[in-house]
C-alpha cells in the first residue's frame, strides 16, 4: 500500500511537470448554503488526470530503467499521457499494446507523440497477456495504469493536496470509480489532510464493480458492463484501490446513464467546460440527487475532457 | 498613452486576482516546422479576459473612490467581470448600466455576483449618455471597458508578459479585435520584450471597423455591422486603440463569418475548448488561410468562452 508521504513525494517530482488545475466555483451548482467546486482535470496536460500518475512513475525510474524501454497496455487516456510524458522527458520508444478492436483515431492520438502501437488480442486482457510476456521476453518497464502500482497510485493522488491547498474547507470530494486509482490516490491524501472529510465514489449503475466487489469482499477483476458512454468506467476494479477501499471510501453512487449524459449537457451548455463521460458523472450523481452537496463544501473532480465528436454533439441535441 | 511599466504595475495589482492561464500547444494547428500554441483566457475566472482590466482599474482606486461606488456599462463580458470582481474585493453596489434590449439571461449573470442591473435607453449610446449623467450626478466612478482608460488597458496587456514568460521564442501573435483594448496592450508588452514580434490583429468581415480607421485616419467610435456572430467584435473602436493602432497593430486580416464558424467548431470538436465567437475568429482565420502561421511560433489568444447555448449546438450540427 501507499501513504501520504508518498503521494508527497510523487508531488514533488512531478509538480513541474503537471499543471496545477483550476479548483472553480460552479455558478450554477452552488446557492446560499452550498459551495460546490469542479478541480478541472480535464484542463490538464492532454485532457486527463492520467499523466499525473504516468509522470510519477517515469520520474521515479532509474536512466537504466529509461533505458531499457517503457510499456502500456491502454487504447484511452494513459495511452496518450504516456506516449506524450515519454516525448517531454526525452524517454524514447514507449510501446503501447490495443487491442483490435481500437479505431484508428485513438491509435492515430497515441502515435502523435511518438510512442509505438502494437495492435494484438481481441480484447484488454488478451492485449495485457502478451504486453506482459513482451516486457519479460525483452526486460522492458511497465507503465500500470490503475491497478497494482503505488507509483501511479501516488501520482493520482497529488491532485488530493492541490485541492486543500486551494480551499482548506472542504467537506465532502466526489470522485469517479473505474479501476479506482483516482478515489484511493486522492482519498489518502485528503484524509491525511482532513481526517473527517467525505469520499464519495461514483459508478455507472451499468457497471458496478467496486459496489459489488465491496459488498461481496471479492476482487473483481474484470466484471460485466451493460451499454455505457462511460469507457473509462466499465471494466474490473485495481488490485489496490480494492484491499484500500472500505478505508478510502465512504459511500458510493450509482448513477443512472441518463443523468450522465445531463451532467455532459450542463457542463457544456452552462459551465463551458467540455468534460468527459467519466468525469460528468460527478454532475450526473448531483442532478439525479442534489442533496449529496447540499449545505457542503464540495469537489467534483473532472478528471478528463476527451469525449468523442460524435458522441458529445447527439448529447447536446437530445438534453 | 501608457508604457511596458504601467503593464508591469498592473500585473504586479492583479497577479493575485486573476489565473496566468495556460498556453497550450495546439496538437492540430501544428506540424513539423509550425508550432501554434492557445493562450486560453477562456479558462481565465468568469470566463474572460476582461476580469484583467477590471481588477487593473479596481486595483488602483483609493478606498475613497472604491466607497462611492463604481459603474460600468455593457451587457456582456465586461459586466460580469466587473460584478465579480467588485464581490471578490468587498466592494459595495456596484452599478451597470445595459439598453433595453439586453436579453434576461445576461441580466441574471450580471446581478449573479452582486452587482445591480439599471436598463435604460434603446442602445448602447443611450445606455452610456445616461450612466455619465448619473456618474457625475452622483460623484461616482466609471470602470471603462475599452476606450479611453490606460488602467484598463495595461491590465489586459498583462496577458503579453504572461505569454513571453511561457514561451519566449513566441515571434507572431493573433489577437481578435473589439474595441482594441486587447490587442493594444498585448501589443504593449509583447514588443517591449520582443521588438521583432509579430502582432496580427482580426476582424470580423461584417465589421472591419479598425481597418477603415487606421486606412482612413478616423476615428469610428462607431461603426455600422453586418451580421455577426461576434457580438464582442462589432461596433466602434476605443479611442487609446485607434490612436496607438499604427505603431501597435502590424496587420489586420478580415475574417469570414463562414470560418469563424468552422472555427467554433473546430475548438469543441477538436480541442476540447468553448470558445466565444469572438475568440474563435483567431481559428478561423487559420482556416481561412493557414500561411499565416506557417512555420511560425505563433500564439492565438483565445480570448473568452462565453457562447450562447443555442447559437453553439447550430453549429455543433452545421460545421
Amino acid at each position: 500500500m501507499f501513504s501520504y508521504e508518498d503521494i508527497v513525494n510523487s508531488r514533488d517530482r512531478i509538480k513541474d511537470k503537471v499543471y496545477m488545475t483550476p479548483l472553480e466555483k460552479s455558478i450554477y451548482l452552488s446557492d446560499k448554503d452550498t459551495n460546490c467546486y469542479f478541480k478541472l482535470e480535464s484542463l490538464q496536460t492532454v485532457r486527463s488526470f492520467k499523466i499525473r500518475g504516468v509522470m510519477s512513475k517515469l520520474t521515479s525510474l532509474t536512466d537504466e530503467e529509461k533505458e531499457k524501454g517503457v510499456v502500456a497496455v491502454s487504447s484511452g487516456n494513459h495511452a496518450i499521457a504516456l506516449s506524450y510524458a515519454c516525448s517531454v522527458m526525452g524517454i524514447k520508444n514507449p510501446l503501447v499494446f490495443v487491442p483490435k478492436n481500437t479505431p484508428k483515431t485513438k491509435i492515430d492520438k497515441i502515435n502523435y507523440f511518438g510512442a509505438s502501437v502494437e495492435i494484438v488480442g481481441n480484447t484488454f486482457d488478451d492485449a495485457y497477456e502478451y504486453a506482459m510476456a513482451h516486457i519479460n521476453d525483452n526486460d522492458m518497464v511497465y507503465v500500470d495504469a490503475f491497478s497494482k502500482d503505488e507509483v501511479v497510485y501516488s501520482g493520482q493522488g497529488t491532485i488530493g493536496i492541490e485541492i486543500f491547498e486551494q480551499n482548506p474547507n472542504i467537506d465532502t470530494v466526489l470522485v469517479p470509480i473505474g479501476g479506482g486509482s483516482l478515489i484511493t490516490g486522492i482519498s489518502v491524501a485528503a484524509k491525511h489532510i482532513n481526517p473527517n472529510v467525505k469520499i464519495v465514489g461514483l459508478q455507472t449503475k451499468s457497471c458496478p464493480a467496486m459496489v459489488k466487489a465491496l459488498e461481496d469482499d471479492v476482487f473483481y477483476e474484470t466484471y460485466p458492463s451493460e451499454e455505457s458512454v462511460c469507457e473509462a468506467l466499465v471494466g474490473g476494479v485495481g488490485e489496490i484501490a480494492y484491499k484500500m477501499g472500505k478505508e478510502c471510501i465512504d459511500e458510493i453512487i450509482e448513477v443512472d446513464e441518463e443523468f450522465i449524459k445531463k451532467g455532459i449537457a450542463h457542463m457544456i451548455k452552462k459551465e463551458k467546460i467540455v468534460a468527459e463521460p467519466s468525469s460528468a458523472i460527478c454532475v450526473g450523481a448531483i442532478l439525479q440527487n442534489p442533496d449529496i452537496i447540499k449545505g457542503k463544501n464540495s469537489v467534483l473532480v473532472i478528471s478528463g475532457g476527451n469525449i468523442d465528436e460524435e458522441l458529445m454533439i447527439n448529447i447536446l441535441n437530445e438534453y
